[in-house]
């Protein structure tokens, strides 16, 4: 597909912001003020192993079409830690290309580098066109999430 | 109900294992090993912020019959970051005796007063006892997990 | 339990109408009018085998204390037809005492006879109450329902 | 799109089968013998109300390239009855050009010329290609089915 998955990094934050952008206007999100872009974009090229990290895919002709923020965090259930996958996109015209699944196998060596090769993601029931890739790459489990009331 | 909830303390090992047993073993997971209940135990009681905490439940006679393990972890979205409420637990004599309630409510507290309100579980879509107590101290999401192949 | 599971009569009109009207406020719906309730009973004592028919579970007191109501339908998949369990209610202060399962299996019994065995039914997938008995006397499906936009 | 959906032949046997043929792989149903497409095509077109209906979609070219099965049953909710749709599919290769809508809004029009018009279906909660049109032209309910265990 002729796209490389590579690592965040400073150079990259108007072409990351405006991908960004796009996932929180495809889940319907409310636009968030520049002060938001500007703190996790901080946060994901500071280096803090404890904080989250990010790995985009960039096309042959060097822009940016996709990217995904993962964490890792304590589990009382393995001593490893679990890694969870928070954010996932690919530009709209880049869709059914590979990126996605591309990415998501990047994490996958990422967290085993790290020793912490559990990955996990939630997803909304919903989204079938996500849905549809992580039945490939990954288990559906019958776990649900619930919140604390707002 | 006459039951206090408090912070785990390390005189409580014994009885904290044997509650934690029959978490493991209402969920069907195989039996875990003493040294997964050590390890457990001594991260739920060193004091590290970044690792889980724990309350327990103990009634008027000095039992334990109820626990829950939680840990903060950063989020993209969020910076004050959000509160997994990992496991929850309570004696099965002890069920419909609200102490269930009662350890999530005092997880409310204590994310409260550790300034990262949001707190999040995982259930199985199918814990019919768990989630009719869930659907009245929480909000169930669209949300469902997927999991890296095993 | 002491409870018989018996065929609907005519003479059990008042009876049926109560326990119905209790099956209807669970559900939260709208109250119905009287006619609702003369329409529906006269077809469950019609005998007419192409429409619904209804067992109750009587007490050894002579109260009728819970209903179900089923339907024989054809399938393209199997020439014997499939039996459309519609509604099943207990009264409340009944729950627990085996009324659901042997309501459930007296329609499994009468599909037997009606040669029509393959039973299914529809609940909502929050009746956490109800499932805890459809998991044990039946099994689950992948399949949810969609309805054409009122 | 250049295809009209018309009422199932008895001229149509041949193409229906393949079709059909079609649909159970897609479904991973195991291999039907011909006396199971034999038996559902003489229903499908002996004009018994009280059976299994059938539309199909026919190209400019006269092909078949999509199909539509579905019965009116009695529902003791409403005198007028429901409308289930058992089965849709579209060939492979017209996915994407509104075959699926176009099948599924005639079936709209047929139960509203029938006096039923609710018109109902189920689908695995994991069929995404789907859902992505049963979400726009239909409404998802909480309901799940249960079977009688085989």
């Amino acid at each position: 597909m002729g796209v490389t998955i590579r690592a965040l990094e400073p150079a990259d934050q108007a072409a990351w912001q405006e991908l960004y952008e796009g996932y929180q206007a495809f889940y319907g999100h409310d636009a968030r003020p520049q002060a938001f872009y500007d703190a996790a974009f901080a946060r994901l090229v500071s280096g803090d192993a404890r904080d989250f990290h990010a790995l985009v895919a960039q096309s042959a002709e060097g822009a940016l079409v996709g990217l995904v923020h993962y964490v890792f965090h304590p589990s009382l259930w393995r001593e490893d830690g679990v890694c969870y996958l928070q954010d996932l996109f690919a530009a709209p015209e880049q869709r059914g290309t590979g990126i996605g699944r591309a990415l998501i196998e990047a994490v996958y060596a990422e967290a085993d580098r790290a020793g912490s090769p559990a990955v996990y993601w939630l997803t909304a029931e919903d989204n079938h066109a996500g849905r549809r890739l992580y039945d490939r790459v990954g288990v559906k489990t019958p776990f649900i999430r619930y919140n604390r009331p707002a």
